[in-house]
């Protein structure tokens, strides 16, 4: 693919338990570039020798914002999203939180750029981050409640509201990778000859 | 339908030119009750000899929720949705616009309660708006991006992320009526016998 897309960034955003970390995968399988504002975070945790869960992870990214601006993550990952887009035509941002985050990388990067989220219901998400089982991810519902809460604080609810496309994971994961290989397909036809 | 349906709400969501109103024009001919947030800020303006247009709108939601608290609108939309759920077993309450709203129905009536959210892309939106052409819709992408981010504002976008069902609504209106009608017989499916 390489020489013959035009140069594009997908913006990913999505609440935690959607289906992120499939998109982004599949992302791989297909060639894409992938950066995520998430190691952004973990690099710094790690720097403070801090525990890697995700309270650590949701106090540092809250504390990086409230200091340098909202869009500091999205300028700590803009070098890594040049490079990035010199090596792949299509690069995915995982992890975006904010419309400033948007804002930023729309003003400073030379490329197609799109906002696609993943939606899933918080039942549906619950279930799944539960069956996950991560040390961090969350054991019951009040939890589950506050970490979306966190999220949300942060402005993620606007990113999804404005997306430019939103795949509903609702399915099995069987048909969630087919919806995810649809959209990449037109984004093929889209943006490469 | 009446007698065999448990009772249940349908909150609606969804940024101005998704589609919201067709929802309900739909849900209208399946013989739901509607019960418009946006006729209890419209009455307000009545009230004070406003003209009904968008900004005085806009600007009575904002000064109702600053003054009385974020679930205003809600509060003064019981007794309405309380009535209506006496006609009628599935009743969608359009124009939820924070998770104050929705806190504040799911505590005070008893009855199933989801979100369901329709979502279009931005580019999709405007070029509908524009379309529609009512005298207050946007006519250009700056009015457009502005009453977007009032309406994020209120806190629309936390309620679209938690949305149980989001209707993408990205294709022809005819599909957006099938998409509608798959939603409305599955919801019949699961409430009523």
């Amino acid at each position: 693919m390489g020489n013959t897309c035009r140069k594009a960034l997908i913006l990913l955003a999505g609440m935690p338990g959607s289906g992120k970390s499939i998109f982004a995968l599949k992302a791989k399988e297909y060639g894409f570039g992938i950066v995520s504002l998430g190691d952004i975070i973990r690099e710094e945790a790690i720097k403070r020798k801090l525990v890697l869960d995700s309270k650590n992870m949701m106090s540092i990214a809250k504390e990086l914002r409230r200091t340098y601006g909202k869009d500091i993550v999205a300028r700590l990952a803009l070098k890594r999203i040049l490079e990035m887009l010199n090596i792949h035509s299509i690069v995915i941002v995982d992890g975006i939180r904010n419309l400033e985050e948007v804002e930023f990388l729309k003003s400073n990067i030379d490329a197609e750029l799109i906002i696609v989220s993943i939606h899933a219901s918080p039942k549906t998400r619950f279930k799944r981050l539960v069956e996950r089982g991560r040390s961090d991810d969350p054991k019951d519902w009040e939890s589950f409640l506050n970490r979306d809460y966190e999220e949300l604080s942060l402005g993620l609810g606007n990113v999804i509201a404005l997306s430019d496309v939103i795949i509903v994971n609702e399915g099995s994961l069987q048909e969630f990778h087919q919806l995810i290989e649809n959209f990449f397909d037109r984004v093929i036809k889209t943006w490469c000859t």
